[in-house]
């Protein structure tokens, strides 16, 4: 187990041996244990490695100039000069926050970006403000539109954040697919098969191997097949990617470039790098701040009392899971599986840092 | 077989009868026929008689004064006085796209509203102005968030309109549900069976019968059950009911007030009756218009010509339905089931009109 504090810091440290600033560094850092602590590993630690191998490669930027391109009262377009996904990120959310201080409602769309972490996290940066906040970003490409094998999809997820009063806040942050690559990853590696429903065949046909992406598969949007409704899935993910990239100048769909090293850089390109779109909704350009979440609370406390199904326990409030989570981290510390602690041993020891 | 102009007359003339305007009525006849030109009769003619009961019960004003009562440079609160709802929606649209004009973006969050028709109807408004259209409602609880049986949520579409250039615009428009009810209903008077991931009984197994619904059962949100997300389809229903309803001052949930007087008025309000949300954002507070719509028509040129499964024919891009049905209709006119006709043929010898 380690704290929180402790792979923070380390964190830190191998982003500003990679030649990040300080703040940027920190930046990153929080996200990285953003992840860890709310329970999506997925987004976590494991990633450090496919950062180190960008940098190594010089696919990425860790000197950046962010900046905005194009601006109206309520919208910007942010430049993110390739940099780590979470510094234009993050700098994004800041201007949704500023435009929506004075507009009512602040909407940013990134483009030359890179893998920012999870999306939750920049969504929740609302919260403090009296703000509901927004974030989608495209993905690589995985998941085939209802009645295509064509991978022209990522998982592309859509985060929002709703304070309330009293309760802790809504926070929804998913993917547009039915489960997330990270647990068919899990699947392949212990050998196990999945459900059917989160993947198919090179031909479209289901299948239960979570393995199937090496040959020819892809994975199925949010709804699963056509009777189930996966073509409001496909309208979901394609949403997001056009906010993400049209909306910002980013490279849509399957052209999305890889945000690992060890796949090649793509040929064609329909714009720069990685798309994300932000927004902040002030709560008081609608109702009065208290008010809302006052019915917020309400809200909470109807859908949480709500009659369970046979053998459930609890209704959940999005977002629960993750406070949950974060509880526990904080008492027991995080846990960080032996083949990342090897990744990162080896990092640190590229770097000249350590790790135990 | 109907002409679309015929129905369109017939309707506005039933609505001058209640009372409207000659003007309203023909606002509501128009999105009436959208819904029933565009291949969606469960949002047309057959909801004619909900409306005409609301009207006699005197549940529904038909000399509304809708009104913004809060605003800011890019959103405003709009009071929709108890109208039939296409009347509040088509201005608090026209709010949106006027407040987007000036600020790059506009969104709308109406109370005191009631059942609008298809939401897509307000989100293609944006479209002819070179701006992405997105709307939201809330409606009557038959959904069940996860784990629970409780009916807590409508099936709360989303619609959302993006603009191309030499491409028919990509129009998404669908419940946050795997079936719309009306699919449902269908089944039920044929007397069939649907697939299960529909629907659950009272307690919380999975059904597949399409009359659960009267016997304590609920609809399932997109994903029907856990393992295939059915938690990312409550989040979604979840929001849209949270900004149509929290944002405007408008019943959320399961307070939401019956679309349908055979139903009695609910006794606890958490607000003033159905709510809506609405955006517009100007494309060039993003990107050159002409650009952007370049790129859609790339964007849609590339899903439309992705490799199918096998036995599918082609990739569908959202709205292509739409579009044929629109074609056929126009083509062939518009169908009218006996049972409808009946309904009709009655509603119009109370007013003292004919409908043969």
């Amino acid at each position: 187990m380690y704290t929180k504090a402790f792979l923070y810091d380390f964190t830190t440290m191998v982003f500003m041996k990679m030649g990040c600033s300080e703040a940027d560094a920190g930046i990153i850092a929080d996200v990285f244990l953003a992840a860890e602590s709310r329970g999506h590993p997925s987004h976590g630690m494991i990633r450090l490695r496919d950062y180190f191998e960008l940098w190594k490669a010089g696919r990425i930027n860790m000197n950046p100039d962010i900046r905005i391109v194009h601006e109206s009262p309520s919208t910007a377009v942010v430049n993110g000069d390739n940099a780590v996904g979470m510094i234009p990120a993050r700098r994004s959310m800041e201007i949704a926050i500023e435009k929506a201080r004075a507009a009512g409602t602040g909407w940013v769309a990134t483009f030359n970006s890179n893998h920012f972490g999870i999306a939750g996290y920049y969504s929740m940066m609302a919260l403090s403000r009296d703000m509901i906040g927004i974030c989608l970003t495209n993905a690589n490409p995985l998941v085939a539109p209802t009645f295509s094998v064509s991978r022209l999809l990522g998982t592309n997820p859509i985060a929002v954040a709703v304070p309330a009063l009293h309760q802790p806040p809504l926070i929804a942050d998913f993917a547009t697919t039915p489960v997330a690559r990270g647990k068919l990853a899990i699947a392949e590696k212990k050998g196990e098969k999945v459900a059917f429903g989160f993947v198919q065949d090179k031909d479209g046909n289901p299948s239960d191997d979570p393995a199937i992406l090496k040959s020819g598969g892809s994975m199925l949007t949010l709804g699963g097949d056509r009777l189930h409704g996966s073509h409001k899935g496909y309208c979901l993910s394609a949403l997001v990617d056009i906010f993400s990239a049209l909306l910002s100048g980013a490279n849509f769909g399957p052209f999305v470039p890889p945000s690992v090293a060890y796949l090649p850089i793509l040929e064609k390109k329909t714009g720069e790098g990685t798309g994300h779109f932000f927004g902040a909704m002030r709560i008081d350009a609608f109702q009065p701040a208290n008010a809302f979440k006052a019915k917020m609370d309400e809200w909470i406390a109807t859908f949480r009392s709500a009659k369970t199904a046979t053998g459930e326990e609890r209704v959940i409030i999005p977002g629960d899971p993750e406070r949950e989570a974060e509880e526990r981290t904080s008492r027991e510390g995080i846990a960080i599986v032996p083949a990342v602690r090897n990744d990162l041993k080896a990092i640190a020891a590229e770097l000249g840092l350590e790790f135990e």
